[in-house]
C-alpha cells in the first residue's frame, strides 16, 4: 500500500476485529451463549444515547460514545477480567497498559494518543462522560444477568454485597436509575440468583 | 416498575440485545464464524473514529457514530439481507420499515422519533454524515472478507462487477481510499476469491 498512513488505520481496524472473539462471562439475554466485548462495547453506546438524560449535569454523549466504543480494546491482549473475580485482578492494571501501548500503538502516532487518551479517560473515572460510561458499563451487565435469570451472578456464587458494590458508579452518576438498579438486586436476591 | 418512562427505555435496550443473534454472511477476520450485526455495528463506530479524516468536507463524526450504532436495529425483526442477493431484496424496504416501527416504538415518543429519523437518514444516504456512514459499511465488509481469504465473495461467487458495484459508495465518500479498494478489489479477483 502506497499511503502509509492508511495501512496503519487499516491494520489497526482489522486488529480490532478480535475483540469480536473476547467473551465476558455475562450470557446474552436469552441465555444461549456468552457476550463478546465487541458486541457490549455497541450495546453501552446505543445505552449512551437511550440513557443521556440520566447523566451528570453536562454530559457529553458524542464523548461518551468514544469512550465506550474504544473502552475494551485492550481486552484483545488483555483478556475480560472478571467483575467478581479478585484473583484475576492481580496485575490486570500492568496487562491492561501494556496491551494500550500496543495496540492504539498500531495508529499513527497522533492517532494513537487520542485513542489512548480516551482509554486513560474511562479508566480514571474522574470526567463527567467517563463516570457515565462506567455507570452503563456496570447497568448493562446487570441487564444481562437480569434477562438471563441470573447470570454470572447464580453460575459465580456473587453475593449481595458485591453487586452494590460493583453497582455503586450507577448510583453516583446515575442516581435517578438507581432505584430501578435496587430493585432488581433486591428481586434477584429474593429468588435466589444473588446470595444474601 | 414505577418510573414508565426508563421501563420503555430499558425494554428496548433489552430488546435490542437480539441484534447479537443476527448473522450476517461476511466472517470474522479470523474465519472462525460470521459476524453479528450489533459486533459489526460496534466495527463501523470504531471505523468511523479511526478514518474521519476521510471523509466528506464538514462531516460531523459524533453523528456518524449515532447512525452507524442504530443502522441495523431492524434486523431484529427483518433479518440480514445479503449484500449479492438480489432476491433477497424483494420486499426488504417494507420488512425494514415494519421493524422500526416496532422496535424504535418500544422507547418513549420523543426518542421514538429521534431514532427512527436516524436510521432513516442512514437509509436515505443523502446527508454527508449517512454517505460517509455507508461507505463504511461498504468497507466494513470488504476487509472481512479480504482478512478471511475471501469470505462471503468466495463462498457466494460474487463477481468483480458486483463488488465495484457494492463499494461505489466508498468512491463517492472516501475517495482517497478508493484506490486501495480497488487494489484489494484487483489482488482477490486475481487470487480466484472474486469472480472475473
Amino acid at each position: 500500500m502506497s499511503n502509509q498512513r492508511l495501512g496503519r488505520q487499516i491494520a489497526f481496524l482489522v486488529e480490532a476485529d478480535r475483540l469480536k472473539t473476547i467473551l465476558r462471562r455475562t450470557p446474552l439475554a436469552d441465555n444461549s451463549r456468552f457476550e463478546n466485548s465487541a458486541e457490549h462495547s455497541w450495546h453501552l453506546a446505543l445505552a449512551a444515547m437511550a440513557l443521556s438524560e440520566y447523566g451528570p449535569d453536562g454530559v457529553e454523549t458524542a464523548h461518551v460514545l468514544e469512550l465506550v466504543i474504544v473502552h475494551d480494546l485492550v481486552e484483545i491482549d488483555a483478556g475480560d477480567t472478571f467483575a467478581y473475580d479478585l484473583a484475576g485482578h492481580t496485575g490486570k492494571a500492568e496487562r491492561e497498559r501494556a496491551a494500550a501501548d500496543r495496540i492504539f500503538g498500531l495508529l499513527p502516532p497522533d492517532q494513537a494518543g487520542r485513542f489512548r487518551s480516551l482509554w486513560d479517560e474511562f479508566e480514571g473515572m474522574e470526567t463527567p462522560e467517563s463516570r457515565f460510561a462506567n455507570a452503563l458499563d456496570r447497568l448493562q451487565a446487570l441487564l444481562q444477568n437480569m434477562k438471563a435469570g441470573g447470570g454470572s451472578w447464580a453460575a459465580h456464587q456473587v453475593t449481595r454485597e458485591q453487586v452494590f458494590q460493583r453497582m455503586a458508579p450507577v448510583e453516583a452518576a446515575l442516581p435517578d436509575v438507581w432505584p430501578f438498579v435496587c430493585e432488581i438486586i433486591d428481586r434477584y436476591c429474593a429468588a435466589g440468583a444473588i446470595r444474601t
